[in-house]
């Protein structure tokens, strides 16, 4: 297989030149910065025959340490120190074979950003906007090919429609005015797919923007044209796997570097297993080392140099691009003593840099195990600060769609937030009504907005870090059936002729403006609020098709009423009165309405509530 | 309320009595122990202004440290230390008023058993057999009313029936013989109720074994019996709640001593309340207050004078029954705090005692949060040694019924195991297909003998402590919705007449027959298992209908196949060869049979295997 697919790769230009010795055809990182406190910075070099040289330099501060040589000779890894003395500016890598220089390469220290270790990220004061960049807004019709193998098919759902960093560029206004401060977008590196490469999980350059988004330097351009509007940006990292088209499957850099090598053999998909004291060793070793799926080949983490290049290139992308988050891919299917590493690395030189990974697992306790504090029984100490909230969004929009019983509906939610103990930092999870894998919102309660506005107004005010998936504000459904290339639908607006533009407001119906402005009034008035963004919650069993929870840090107190009612109704605050404490007045956040704690509470059918005071 | 109840206390002859002045009532514990660790001890004194006098006693090494009152002037509680040097025997307790010696109470310190404190009890060793004392065999028809407000009706599923301890003692043998090694009866302690006594958990009286099961002294001869046929008794404890007719309630020691005072308030049956670091007061105090049902009044044990009366009522039955083993019920519905003091004082006194609680939970994390040894976020670190797995019970009852799917049936046994890093300790759970709170096994399994086997092999081969209930190895079934009458059925050949005879085999069918053969073989091999009792469980992911996990030692390695194919099929064992380690013959302990292991192993149709080398 390794020799055949060596043999295709001669067919190909880049792999021809690729075959004449000592050509240098790539050095990652493509640059470093200088003042990181990680002095140690490995470099890899690759092109025919270059593990059989030997590197220097000449720069102030920095020095090579060593070199590293696997079992391809096509590869050379080169240990740098680069000392606080070192200063910004570019060097020369000098590569000898015996005495005489064969090859060099250009290499540069950039200076850092002032500020740049200490940057703030993101938290429960944040509310988080996810998009998918092929879907989001085509602003840049002419890069839809951009030479690439996959060009742009509208028509089709699972091919590429085109969106773009232009298109994402010029809507950022329009995430900020619906009162989000983050920024999500879908991974944007190189995907090199003959299919699926819309969704960008099989990434093939890690230090290249697809050009059908744009080009590195776009990419930082958005985030900074993001961040002067007060909106940071959280990248979406894969570690786990590449895709077949990475230029590493035509070459690879050791015989270890990809799990089972370039044969396929599926993951297990079996998340227990990490966790699992009784799981046998095969299986233990499927889950960890199978491939997500055929076009995704499985990265061997547990060779030094495979890690070394994902954490240096999650630092890269930190410092170049200026990002505010970071969110971590299939995060259980990784190497959990490398994901420790990945993590702590992070945070040595970003202190206040928050990380979320994606555990898709129902079970609270399954989630809880990846969360930074718990303390597993296992010994697993997990260094990952936050993590999705699986459990409460499938529970969610389940219990809001199904009757109300003395197990179903409201109690359900209510008993997931009930197993909040199981987290080190239920304030650090988060929460999202659904995100690119799972049926819209909307769909999944059956299409009533009334019920996706609950989900909402739960996600927005619970414990955790809201999380809302760009089209749920303009009511974009999907099937019920998970149906990934239709519900990670185009934005009407985003592309020019769309009859329906969501960012002008041209063409939505009454009912997508009114969502659009209740979304908009609920996340601009949680940006305000000290009792949802820093305070305790305080909750009562459901009771009569009401679910009320109580927000509160000594300044605000926030009463949430989650209410299925198909009636108007009315609820009796006495009930509550360890809570109220004898308020009289509080405001309807998303009405404006003052109202009285004296009297019941009315409740409009299928109308949820949020009181203020 | 409380003088309406002594107004109708004083129509009755024994709270007529009651009424003379400084007459006493009742002195509990009734007697006590020279030689225990533990030298305090608190005498409840009652009678009718029996609180206005002042105690006193001679005898050497016993010394009254103090007294309580509370705010019922007809209770004292009398506080005494039993030295070291203190010698069994009998002292008379004098009770003054001022001077005048007003009456008095011969007390009793008898000796203890050689070892007692040191004996041995249950464990993953042991398998036990749960009956109900009431349906197991009536071997006194006597005593079928003694005197009491309730007598057997046995055509009436929710009246007595009549059995007894002598039926018990006449069937231990039986027991025996089927391979287990302790008895669970539910409770024999007085139920003076006017309905629902036949179960036994609202009892009326902590020192007294319900007449219509015989006296204490017979049941201290039933524990001896059992005893020496090797067969341990456990004891079930009730320290929540009472009976409404328990002779507390007609003159409360405290206007504290049972939670709303005598005021039914149910409770909110929200066991999250415990963990949930979100609940408000009100939800917990509704929860751990308010009453099982109404003729249940709950226990206040954060009064110390209720838990000091539980505690050594706890272990004065150990003492006096010589138990092997406690089971706690409903454990998680009372104090937290006060469950941990009581586990303490059990294990300070008898430190290799087991004690399982009821936390009737299906979530592995529920379960797991009372299990001693687990480090709960919340900062509650439970001392019960062993807790119920419901999780288990309730999922494989399903799993095995269920068609097999990549989510359903055989996977969700699987899952449960796999959470076992969630426990201090896997082998300390009690495994059971069901119980006197669930629909009978075989009804949980559509009535397939052949699926009642699997979940057989399944809790007698996994991780832990098996429990079975009575009749499961004769076939009872039950409506497949709870019905705790009918499932709680009669023991075939427990009452004279019968026409069928489960302890004979007189009458019983050939599926009777052979599923009673089944069980037999199936634990008394487990006895003889190291690998089983002692071993360490590795299991692999559910594949083609079938779930395979080894036990295994060092010394022994035993296979289990549960397997739910409905016809023949073969099971290539090349994907265990993990396990298996180059073995090449085995015995089928089930059949006997001598099994290649070179070759597919042979899977009769619904026919789970368990295979010992």
């Amino acid at each position: 297989m390794f020799r055949s697919l060596l043999l295709i790769a001669a067919l190909l230009p880049a792999a021809w030149a690729a075959a004449a010795p000592y050509q240098i055809q790539h050095v990652e990182p493509p640059h470093w910065w200088a003042g990181m406190k990680r002095p140690g910075l490995q470099l890899m070099v690759h092109g025919e025959k270059i593990g059989e040289l030997a590197p220097s330099l000449a720069h102030p501060g920095v020095r090579i340490t060593g070199v590293e040589r696997t079992d391809n000779p096509n590869y050379l890894f080169v240990n740098l120190d680069i000392g606080k003395d070192a200063r910004p500016g570019e060097f020369t890598l000098l590569f000898r074979r015996g005495k005489e220089l064969v090859t060099s390469h250009r290499y540069r220290l950039e200076a850092r950003r002032p500020g740049s270790a200490q940057r703030r990220s993101f938290g429960a004061a944040d509310a988080i906007y996810l998009l998918m960049p092929d879907r989001f807004a085509n602003g840049d019709p002419a890069n839809d090919r951009a030479g690439m193998l996959e060009g742009a098919e509208r028509a089709d759902p699972v091919k590429r429609h085109g969106g773009d960093l232009a298109g994402m560029r010029a809507h950022l206004d329009y995430i900020r005015g619906l009162g989000f401060t983050m920024v999500w977008p879908t991974p944007l590196l190189e995907n090199e797919q003959p299919a699926y490469s819309y969704h960008g999980y099989a990434l093939t350059d890690y230090y290249r923007i697809d050009p059908r988004f744009g080009s590195n330097a776009d990419y930082r351009d958005y985030v900074a044209t993001a961040n002067a509007r007060g909106l940071g940006v959280i990248q979406d990292i894969v570690v786990n796997h590449i895709g077949t088209g990475h230029w590493w499957m035509r070459d690879l850099p050791a015989r270890d570097w990809i799990n089972h090598g370039t044969t396929f053999k599926p993951t297990n998909n079996q998340h227990t297993v990490a966790q699992d004291i009784h799981a046998a060793p095969e299986e233990k070793a499927r889950f960890f080392d199978g491939w997500f799926v055929e076009t995704m080949p499985d990265l061997n983490q547990r060779n030094p140099l495979v890690a070394r290049y994902l954490i240096q290139n999650t630092l890269w992308w930190i410092e170049y691009a200026n990002l505010s988050g970071i969110r971590e891919d299939t995060y259980s299917y990784s190497d959990p003593a490398f994901l420790n590493d990945w993590n702590r690395a992070v945070a040595a030189e970003y202190p206040r840099m928050n990380v979320v990974g994606e555990e898709m697992d129902a079970r609270p306790h399954m989630v809880a195990y990846w969360q930074k504090g718990v303390v597993n029984r296992d010994g697993y100490a997990s260094e990952l600060p936050t993590v999705m909230d699986f459990p409460l969004s499938d529970t969610a929009a389940e219990a809001l769609a199904e009757p109300e019983s003395h197990n179903k509906g409201l109690i359900r939610i209510y008993e997931i937030i009930a197993a909040d103990y199981l987290y080190a930092d239920p304030m650090r999870l988060m929460v999202f009504p659904d995100n690119h894998d799972r049926p819209r919102i909307l769909a999944q309660v059956d299409d009533k907005p009334e019920l996706a506005k609950t989900n909402l107004i739960l996600m927005a005010t619970t414990r955790g870090i809201p999380q809302m998936f760009y089209g749920t504000e303009i009511l974009i459904s999907s099937p019920k059936e998970r149906n990934d290339g239709v519900l990670r639908a185009d934005m009407p607006g985003g592309w020019a002729g769309d009859r329906v533009n969501a960012f002008t407001g041209a063409g939505l119906s009454p009912a997508q403006r009114d969502m659009q402005a209740f979304v908009r009034t609920l996340f601009n008035w949680r940006k305000t609020s000290s009792a949802v963004t820093k305070g305790k919650l305080t909750h009562y069993l459901p009771r009569d098709g009401s679910y009320v929870y109580f927000r509160h840090d000594g300044k605000q107190t926030v009463m949430v009423v989650l209410n299925k009612n198909a009636k108007d109704s009315t609820l009796d605050l006495a009930r509550f009165a360890g809570m109220t404490k004898g308020a009289r007045r509080a405001t309807n956040v998303l009405t404006g309405a003052a109202v009285d704690l004296g009297a019941p509470l009315a409740l409009p059918a299928m109308t949820s509530v949020v009181l203020a005071w």
